[in-house]
């Protein structure tokens, strides 16, 4: 398959490397190809530049976000979700209509004084912004509830067995973001509904960042035990 | 132990009947006892009514807010988020100075239209709200991410093998609350931190909402796997 990632970070390597590894045809979407490449220092988390992963990774191409989006069947916004719309905007409506758009993105704002908050829930989500915005799009929320690894790799914690959710208005779209999903190692995939859940699973992220801090480590997950 | 339950609804017969059995002293607040007793209809989410409740629990006394809380050692908020704070208050301030309390409430609003939403969320909590509200009190936030069954009588979903959390800002208190939930047959207490983090597992609820929807059941939580 043909997939589109937009974002070169963490998560745009991690699902990008993943799709690649899974023999995908992967065309990782940024603003400025030029300068992504010439990327030689770590980001602010300490994460090797895109170029040293890209060498790990030779058939991935880099394109701008509308040159992946153009030519993709599967569209993966991978982006912090304070710049979502402003890159799915780059991307250009009509390279995601009719498409399905996996969005891992968290509406998270990082403050020096307190923990992050939400910039947008409650009463509305990311994904349902997304959603509106590119009404076209098939919209399924996903994996942001795990960190990088586990959403590209999930086996490496307790052989993959815990939970994953998807959150959208088109069923036969979640259907196949299950699918893919599951390629991943996903054991447990769980549709919540309509995108209006994408407000549950946000306004997770809170608790996360909680259990993150009192575990000291990123590489968990729930598993809901029913 | 002496223990006050503020609140005759399912929670509170769930948590005040599992002291009982346990062999604690326990003596559930309400605002007026006479009209508690008086009922004979089930409550709006078809729960008998308290007295037959009570019927099953004769060592379990009925008070005021004010006189239950009064002769507690421990006092559990068992009432809705939303008259959460007008219930401590009938309760009294004095009552609750030094005591560990239990703040169970979630702060969710029932709309006819469109899914449960929160009164207070992302930049504060309701757990918040009561400790600042009553500096004297001991406040750890626990419980609220179960329904009522689960919370009372955990061993019989998995064995219990399933987490909960606690969050607040005093260490005894959290230990202490840690060996009255595994007393109840928690097995995995996972400390949040400060009662800040009451934030993170109250903003957790519309997520817990859209599970039990898309399970079809309120006997489910999560294990965190690490």
């Amino acid at each position: 398959m043909r997939v589109a990632v937009l974002g070169t970070g963490m998560v745009g390597q991690a699902v990008a490397g993943r799709f690649d590894e899974l023999g995908h045809d992967v065309h990782v979407g940024t603003r400025d190809p030029a300068a992504t490449m010439s990327r030689t220092e770590p980001d602010q988390l300490g994460n090797p530049p895109f170029p040293a992963w890209r060498e790990r990774h030779p058939g991935v191409r880099l394109d701008t976000y509308a040159d992946a989006a153009a030519v993709a069947e599967l569209v993966v916004n991978a982006t912090p979700g304070t710049v979502t719309l402003e890159v799915l905007e780059a991307a250009g409506a009509e390279h995601l209509d009719g498409k399905v758009l996996i969005d891992i993105s968290n509406p998270l704002v990082f403050t020096p004084d307190g923990p992050p908050t939400l910039f947008v829930e409650n009463t509305d989500s990311l994904g349902e912004r997304i959603q509106r915005a590119y009404p076209g799009a098939r919209v399924v929320k996903a994996l942001n509830t795990v960190n990088a690894e586990l959403m590209a790799h999930p086996a490496t914690l307790a052989g993959g067995d815990h939970s994953i959710f998807v959150c959208g208005d088109d069923a036969t779209a979640k259907a196949q973001v299950t699918e893919v999903l599951t390629s991943f190692g996903h054991t447990d995939v769980i549709d919540l509904g309509g995108i209006i859940s994408a407000r549950g699973v946000e306004m997770y992220l809170p608790v996360w960042l909680r259990l993150m801090a009192a575990l000291g480590t990123a590489r968990f997950n729930v598993r809901v035990i029913r």
